[in-house]
């Protein structure tokens, strides 16, 4: 296929999907999402006697790690939330949120305004992560909690919670990480990709009065972006030069490239920017085509740009979020471009995700695969894996196959 | 086998193995060490700019990463001392340990007297661990090259930074790293594992003026074997009890247990101390049993005590380590009991480790595996990795089979 090709016939030669295609894609979908995904959670996340919810949980759904995670509490508050917002009134998703949100708030929420990476059962503090992303899920949380229950008071704290993370992303030495002589300053992909979104989530998608610091975002992540040898570095010098003489200089992440991608794409097409736009949809293809592991299928998790033996352990591995990510920023590209191309990386893509991770006896996904495709660990939430990306994905798909549906 | 049963019989019914295939045993460890390992960390690894030691190295010897890594500079400095003192007196070897020494304490030492984790080529820090490992590694070096150089400042400086990492030990606010309220008091296996080995290394098995300081390691380390399970646990509460409602309360290392074995052992035999050998012993064989892929071969890294699946994404990767471990701490096992089971635990442990590590076209050994042995990265030295526990095993094992043939 030349994308290339599709994307100058765009318009013109709009690949046309059957709605009835469309349709039974969409109920896949949901039939995912609110039959094995979200009833995983719903039965066995909630931990009713001390608010917030269990994270560990094996392959059946029983706790195998009594502390709790702060991302993790952050994520599904914002998923319930968001479910109950947006898809249902259901009482019992506001309960659950609710549950998360006060848990954080009052519970989590350090005096000096951090929120553990780990904590017990009751939110004592196990250990502080000298990076901002706990917060992040915070705000998250409580922007989306804000609009799901209709309290004012979530929204003032997520914005206060923002000025905060605001000044540490900029200044990591405030979240207590101490800097080096020897240190080669890097940027992290990480930092600005998490922040455009969090504008997204806090302000609903209306940027205000976030402007600038969206425009901030925007332009250190561009910095990343390497049109000419169509990549996307994770790592790159404040003025965004490369530093391929260290490995992390050097590091591919097709994952969160395609995220970053559709974070981007959600901007660009708000902003009625179709260059920006159609930048957003060449940093997916890019990194799918460079990521995707032509002999066993599935994206890889970390690569070398030079082609070095990558330094991750798991740098093979397939884990459950990239594959999420790359679901919807493929369906987001074809909605974009109408391209045949990016329909049938949207396809393909699903045909493996859907055939490898769901676990079709006790719901949910698994999370790690080896590169073969084989389950490596059986567990359904991790410190990492939560209600969070597959129920996002199968949600924002849904959404926007809906849409396609009804001609939008 | 019946491994119980050889133990009892053992005096009597001793296993002989013939003095000639000893003999092949030995020249294949020696044509594998000097041959093989040892020219490429000569050829490849030396800094003869800066001091010190290169130690990202790719298949062929490439430095693939510009900065170095403390815990490596100490282990190599050490190798190439010990190499010199106890080997042969090759002037090379004496100069590469004098390069590492001086780089070492002129270049990356700080004036808080830390090593880095990592650092730039002329020792700038770019990363400090809050952990006591580069200093531990530190001593080492200094106290090898101390005895292979002849000047005794060395071994002074070795002895004023144990006095430091002895107090760091066991107070860890020292080395920088926070406690919280919710932290479960967690004593690691590395840290009184590692000290009986550094006692053993700064005092050339001595262990006088340290001997109350070698008791306490012996004693913090023995919390952790736990003998009706057959098992040594990596983490365990400071009364030695349990703590299984979390993964690190479960968490096995095969290698690292195996290898706190034979470090027991070389002690318990000095001491006389045959129930304490006795034990030595059991821990090696028990860790074996478990730690080893009945389908695949090899040690797995991380396995979970109650069977959960295990949260290191890694867990099932075959590292060099833990066979180089085991290499050495069945044929000890073996020059201790004369048991034929633990012979044929040396000699199957050699088949793996031989088949699966060594690089016959570049040199040196591979590091890591998938679970079915396939090379998953192809560096030989990286930021864990690097001259030492292959020669180290290696070395052990060719004096020990020489010992062997000479019917000691």
């Amino acid at each position: 296929m030349n994308l290339q090709t599709d994307r100058l016939q765009n318009g013109s030669t709009k690949f046309q999907v059957p709605a009835q295609t469309v349709g039974q894609l969409r109920t896949e979908m949901e039939k995912e999402l609110f039959e094995s995904v979200i009833p995983f959670w719903e039965k066995n996340s909630w931990d009713q006697k001390n608010g917030g919810f269990w994270n560990c949980l094996d392959r059946t759904g029983r706790v195998f790690d009594v502390t709790k995670y702060g991302w993790l509490q952050g994520r599904e508050t914002w998923l319930f939330s968001k479910l109950y917002r947006t898809v249902e009134k259901k009482p019992e998703w506001l309960a659950m949120a609710r549950s998360g949100a006060e848990f954080l708030r009052y519970k989590a929420l350090t005096p000096d305004n951090r929120i553990p990476f780990r904590m017990t059962a009751d939110g004592t503090p196990v250990y502080i992560q000298r990076k901002i992303f706990s917060e992040c899920f915070y705000i998250m949380a409580m922007a989306e909690y804000a609009r799901a229950s209709g309290d004012e008071s979530y929204l003032q704290e997520a914005e206060r919670m923002f000025a905060l993370v605001w000044q540490w992303a900029f200044d990591w030495k405030k979240v207590g990480r101490p800097s080096y002589a020897g240190e080669t300053p890097l940027q992290s992909l990480a930092v600005p990709m998490i922040l455009m979104n969090l504008i997204e989530e806090l302000t609903d998608g209306r940027a205000a009065p976030y402007e600038r610091e969206l425009e901030q975002c925007q332009k250190a992540f561009l910095l990343h972006v390497k049109t000419g040898e169509k990549r996307v570095y994770e790592f790159v010098r404040p003025d965004g030069s490369l530093c391929t003489d260290l490995p992390e200089g050097r590091q591919l992440n097709a994952g969160h490239a395609i995220e970053a991608g559709w974070f981007l794409q959600h901007w660009a097409r708000r902003q009625k920017n179709s260059a920006l736009s159609a930048l957003a949809v060449d940093i997916v293809r890019w990194s799918h085509e460079e990521g995707w592991d032509k002999e066993h299928g599935g994206l890889f998790y970390f690569l070398d740009a030079q082609g070095h033996s990558p330094v991750q352990l798991e740098w093979n591995m397939k884990l459950w979020w990239p594959h999420c990510e790359a679901l919807y920023a493929h369906l987001l590209n074809y909605s974009v471009t109408g391209s045949r191309a990016d329909w049938e990386l949207f396809l393909s893509t699903k045909d493996y995700t859907f055939s490898h991770f769901p676990d079709r006896t006790h719901g949910e996904w698994y999370g790690y695969l080896d590169r073969q495709g084989r389950v490596s660990q059986t567990f359904k939430g991790g410190a990492y894996k939560c209600a969070f990306h597959v129920p996002r994905a199968l949600l924002l798909c849904r959404n926007l196959l809906k849409a396609l549906e009804a001609g939008q």
